[in-house]
């Protein structure tokens, strides 16, 4: 099995400026053609830590995959460094990423400065990877380390730009290093806790046969992911993920990379059917859920964020009464909202949501991280089905508002 | 300077499940007290390996802080490898820990098992840091490394158990070391990109005291922080400050931790002043952003995603005129949509979004990454003043979304 490490160059992680996510990211990809990972490192912008560094890493590991270090502003420390390692004879320009530089900056309305121009020199002895989200390319070495076998990947520190560059990566790593099959199938699970989850699936798990691995993969947004693998071999996952369904039964929402928004969106663009949305205390995020996913105006109209009580009275039509009664955090109140929303956006579907997402907010009863959810269907015949939930958490504001947002996904995905 | 070195342990990093949060908590910490992080790495459940890794990092650097590993579950390998590293004779039972475990266990009505007993083992060498979150303890080891003078800190991989013994090694770590005093202060801008704002500040940085370092930490959604730091003295950074302000002006928008929805949301209390949000392409981030802050009810009413076009002169009264002639991405569009909201909610201020996020519905003319912004003020004389700004980026859906959204808010915060 061929062994990985990864490395992230920069001062602004050692201060714990950022949260290096990159790692994490490359790592999942690695894992899913059957590289090992041996381990991490993070190192600042420093020449001899740098060469030290990645000389282990290529010593002691078939694949070195490098983030940060390459920025317009940095000392480009890290490519001199590269071009040592390499053991480069100096630099060349790449036109090709002199072009997309240049492109890229006139697309900003950005002047090209000195250090923009030396973003399109590369060490002479790398393929030059390119990146079509930023000004710094990605690179690739070969035939280095201890074994003269190692190949070193380098990519930009910003997320989006190394996940851009990830696939070229993995493309370079299948056409020169020989892995092993693997395949996988994953299920997707919301609303069971992980715990919960083994516990009822673990004799179906322990007569698994010994070539088959499951692996639980949770996400506290998208939920539990159930990742069947198979090394080597042709399987057939169906019977096992037909044994998984009548385990876990509705539980189950979709496979692979789905998500509750995309699961949601698949099922409404092909009733051709119409969603609005009514949102207080998630503020916006199940709205920006609903449309992170392209396409989304074929069925998604609109949202109301009402913040305050007077926008759930006057503009999504709540009764004063109600709000008065029983409070905006209340069972009473999303069923108005969501009643409301679909009324004013004339939709067949809607969600709603209220509640106390902290840290200030709590009242008698109802403590921070307490919220009232609701998903709303319009019948054939015009009559509308209200479906409603209050749900507990106990964390940061921003993480429950998260977990506010997908409860209530959840809720809307088992009404349509 | 101290130095230190990070290291998490744990299989569940080294596969991607799960992103490394408390190495970032760590740093932060230790940078404050002015002790340097010259590394961070991850490795996995093994025993050779912790060993190895470990002993690195006690040799070359005073202070060493490792997370992960002690869970009940585990095989206690690393508490095995800190008996050996610590030249400990063997365990013995801390009183203190044992009698924390049981009363944990019984507060959540879980059995005493084998395995939470042999929590309560520690390597005889070690200082109980006491755990008040969980049943696996911290650990204090002094005296180690090539020098002889190296400590070591083990805590549980649990963020908030993590987080929670933090005080405690910074106490220690305070009494062990003597450490340099650091000062700092940061001012945070937008809109100038980090290239640009480096040359513009080029012969300021050049003329800077050699005591006095200047550091970028960019950050798309936040801005470009700069961060002025001094060790060991008791520096009057203003003169410098306002040197940066009148080279930058009015990019500059706060201090410290201060982000856009913060300080938008800070001169709107002081002002007395309200705000409301029309989002077509943000989709509801923009209203997301402003509900991040706790607090945002005292002058944040609500929003209205209006993603359809019937939704835009449906609800915000948008013209139907204006969308048949200029489009629904366009100045005209945004800034009746922003007029619209702030009538419909009776708001001081608003702001409005329309544009193509991707990686659909780009027109001729109007390409994907492409928006219009609008910030409008309601002034004295009920006059309404709409500011509108066109912006392009190029990059995935979420992070053009992300971009448009921190445009709108840096628009909005200079109607302000």
């Amino acid at each position: 099995m061929n062994t990985a490490s990864i490395c992230t160059i920069g001062d602004e992680i050692l201060i714990g400026q950022i949260v290096d996510t990159n790692s994490s990211h490359i790592a999942r990809e690695l894992e899913s053609i059957g590289v090992k990972v041996r381990y991490m490192t993070s190192i600042g912008d420093v020449r001899e830590n740098i060469l030290s560094e990645l000389g282990r890493c290529l010593d002691e590991t078939d694949i070195v995959i490098v983030t940060g270090g390459l920025g317009p502003t940095k000392d480009d420390i890290t490519k001199d460094a590269l071009l040592q390692l390499s053991g480069s004879s100096g630099y060349r320009e790449s036109k090709q990423q002199m072009a997309h530089v240049e492109r890229i900056l006139t697309a900003r309305g950005i002047p090209m400065l000195d250090t923009n121009r030396a973003q399109a020199l590369v060490p002479d002895k790398c393929t030059v990877l390119e990146n079509k989200l930023g000004t710094a390319p990605g690179m690739a070495f070969h035939g280095l380390g201890r074994k003269g076998t190692s190949a070193l990947y380098s990519l930009p520190g910003v997320p989006f730009e190394a996940e851009g560059l990830l696939p070229s990566v993995i493309d370079d790593i299948r056409a020169h290093f020989s892995l092993e099959k693997i395949t996988h199938r994953t299920i997707v699970t919301f609303g069971i806790p992980e715990s919960t989850l083994a516990k009822r699936i673990e004799a179906w798990e322990d007569a698994l046969p010994s070539n088959i691995k499951l692996a639980y993969l949770p996400n506290p947004t998208i939920g539990v992911r159930l990742r069947l693998s198979q090394n080597g071999g042709d399987a057939d996952f169906e019977p096992y993920v037909q044994q998984l369904r009548s385990l876990i039964g509705d539980a189950i929402y979709g496979e692979g990379d789905d998500t509750l928004q995309k699961v949601i969106g698949d099922k409404l663009r092909a009733a051709g059917k119409t969603l609005s949305l009514a949102e207080s205390c998630t503020g916006g995020h199940l709205s920006q859920l609903i449309t992170s996913v392209s396409g989304c105006s074929d069925y998604y109209k609109g949202s109301v964020t009402s913040y305050a009580n007077e926008v759930k009275t006057g503009v999504l039509g709540v009764p004063s009464e109600i709000i008065a009664e029983h409070g905006a955090v209340s069972e009473e109140c999303v069923r108005e909202m969501a009643k409301g929303v679909m009324k004013l956006m004339g939709t067949d579907y809607s969600a709603a949501t209220s509640g106390i997402a902290g840290p200030l907010g709590a009242t008698p009863g109802k403590p921070v991280g307490t919220a009232w959810l609701a998903a709303a269907r319009r019948n054939a015949d015009g009559s509308v089905d209200v479906a409603t939930e209050c749900v507990h958490f106990a964390s940061s504001r921003a993480i429950n508002i998260e977990r506010f947002a997908s409860h209530a996904l959840d809720l809307l995905r088992k009404q349509i």
